[in-house]
């Protein structure tokens, strides 16, 4: 009971292991996987390229992938009781529901109790194809459709959102979906990722983990951010309206939703790889005025840039979703979409030299006092 | 990349929060709830009594224990969904049914999405009374039988047992099961309850953190010990053969299960309110030999008692449940049970002063490397 232990509160600083998954800069504004510098990476690979990179440490090549894609693609496949369960709650919220389905699959499929890196790897490879045809069953189910069956001749992004929308989309739509994936796969000891962690540290299962970080990524403040952008992109309503809107906000001192970030102090580097893709996919929809209003307000706030308040990787996120006539709710989920690869890599690294994670809290509560028993309670 | 940086490996030793609610003394074998020591909370108070006291910081008064209870006893209600999610994933680990129907209660009950003080506590308060109808529906489920109703005249534990074996406990069976519950209701930061608060820090619903809690507890390095202890009673077979069974550990430098705790370097405080009412319950079901089988092992380990090797918590408990006919693989639902207090007011106290929880991994993968296209890679 000691006063002069120190507590770390929000764990702040602290180092509790090494990994050798992501690097961030935050005041550089520097991103790697693997040693690969995002730009590359958001720019020239595949979201299958960025998984098999972050699962197995290197770069595939073209045999490697083909095989780890065949991998993806046969695990597009749902046990029938999951459909179950998205129909007995269909009407809850797609994240509340998405947690479900990954939960119930540890106790639908087989294999899933296996906890060996063996056993990680396939149900870790199961998940990051299974999760995007829960998200996409969910959105059929509760607006009266059947869902979409997988299209195994697509990639990953493209087959989601065909499974999602019920049309191809566009070579340009496709791949701007693919590189959100890419930028939100991995982000270091992030508070799911973490969590997950903790999970793996009891040796729980593989599924468990997951429906720990699916949990811990549905909290506003760690994976609601899309959704806020796309909320102001309303509130502010036409271009012209973008300026006032910023002015209000600072004026006010309240933040600008899309700017700033915990751990970058720069640019975060994910941001830019969504800029154009937008603007394209904005022009191909007929719909360029959301585009408009993001760079109305990123022209607002460049005065405040050197107090690091710059645009983040969730900024253009929301409005490719609107774009596509995704209801916001399902905005969360589709970022677990483009963890999974992070979370899984994480809970291997975890498993191999695994350790209960188990910190300390310092105890302010009465000191030791006598029992009064009921009747003499006052 | 700097190498000077300190890891915590496992969070060791590192304070990130102060917590009113429990106090362990590992040294001196001592654990206080709210002030009040397990000893006299085991012997004089109920599991109703003891989570009111760890809600609300303060043992209740009459009127105030009343009010408690009829909230605890309206909350023994599921909707119908649940019983359609249970069916789905019937064949399941217990626990992986468990987290998955508490998962899907997020998505099916009105204001299950509230977040301040008030919706923690509403929620909190039906998850108690929610989780052990779960476990009994689904071992009905499981056996081809029909749920049993709850009985609202019963205790927390009695109707506990009435649900899962369809038949009324004796008051001694009922009153050890109430203090099974109330040994396991808090204990610190362990990692389920720390993995809940990190789930909390990120703005999630409460049911969200339960799920993270049972998926954390769910690995056998943290809720599997009961379960280790029965296999090794089954592995002994009869009293007499107990001493052996020690010695042969013993001398291949094996753990003997049931033995010395992460925290506890002194006896587990909570392992002696077990022993009586545990040898009790053997007799009143004729079965006394589990008993004598772990009162031989105690036996033959008392020269290691000096090494901090005293008996746990979790050594009496396995047995109890073994002689209600309870399957092994209900054993960690069973301290889910007894640990619902403790995750609850653990959340409350995260949410009222909230913080993400984010700590770092220091990162040792490659240096910043050359991208280098599919086609090129060899």
């Amino acid at each position: 009971m000691s006063d002069d232990v120190k507590i770390n509160r929000g764990l702040k600083g602290i180092y509790f292991e090494r990994s050798g998954v992501s690097h961030i800069d935050g005041a550089k504004g520097e991103l790697l996987y693997r040693g690969y510098t995002i730009h590359d990476l958001a720019e020239q690979a595949s979201f299958e390229e960025v998984c098999y990179l972050l699962i197995h440490g290197e770069l595939p090549t073209e045999a490697e992938l083909a095989a780890f894609d065949a991998d993806l693609k046969a695990a597009r496949d749902l046990p029938a009781g999951i459909y179950d369960v998205i129909r007995s709650c269909k009407t809850g919220h797609p994240m509340d529901v998405l947690r479900t389905a990954v939960s119930a699959l540890a106790a639908l499929e087989t294999g899933s109790a296996e906890k060996g890196e063996a056993g990680f790897l396939t149900n870790g490879i199961r998940l990051i194809s299974q999760v995007p045809m829960i998200i996409a069953a969910h959105e059929a189910i509760r607006n009266g459709r059947d869902p979409v069956a997988a299209d195994k001749t697509l990639g990953h992004a493209a087959n989601w959102l065909w499974m999602l929308k019920g049309e191809k989309p566009s070579d340009d739509a496709a791949r701007l979906a693919d590189v959100d994936f890419i930028l939100h796969a991995e982000h270091g000891a992030n508070a799911s990722s973490f969590a997950a962690r903790v999970t793996v540290g009891t040796e729980a299962n593989l599924h468990g983990a997951m429906v720990t970080a699916l949990s811990t990524l549905a909290g506003p403040a760690h994976g609601g951010a899309a959704e806020d952008v796309m909320k102001m992109v309303r509130e502010i309503g036409t271009p012209d309206k973008a300026a006032d809107y910023v002015k209000a906000k600072r004026k006010n001192r309240e933040a600008v939703t899309g700017f700033g970030h915990r751990v970058y102090r720069a640019e975060d580097p994910r941001a830019r790889h969504m800029r154009e893709g937008v603007k394209k996919l904005g022009d191909e929809m007929g719909a360029p005025e959301f585009y408009q209003i993001l760079e109305g307000v990123v022209e607002a706030m460049k005065p405040y840039a050197r107090h690091g308040l710059n645009v983040n990787v969730d900024f253009y996120a929301g409005v490719m979703y609107q774009l596509h006539g995704i209801p916001m709710d399902l905005y969360v989920p589709i970022f677990a979409i483009g963890r999974m690869p992070g979370w899984l890599v994480q809970c291997l690294e975890q498993q191999r030299s695994n350790i209960l994670i188990r910190p300390l809290t310092l105890y302010n509560g009465p000191e030791a006092r006598s029992f009064v028993t009921l009747k003499d309670r006052t």
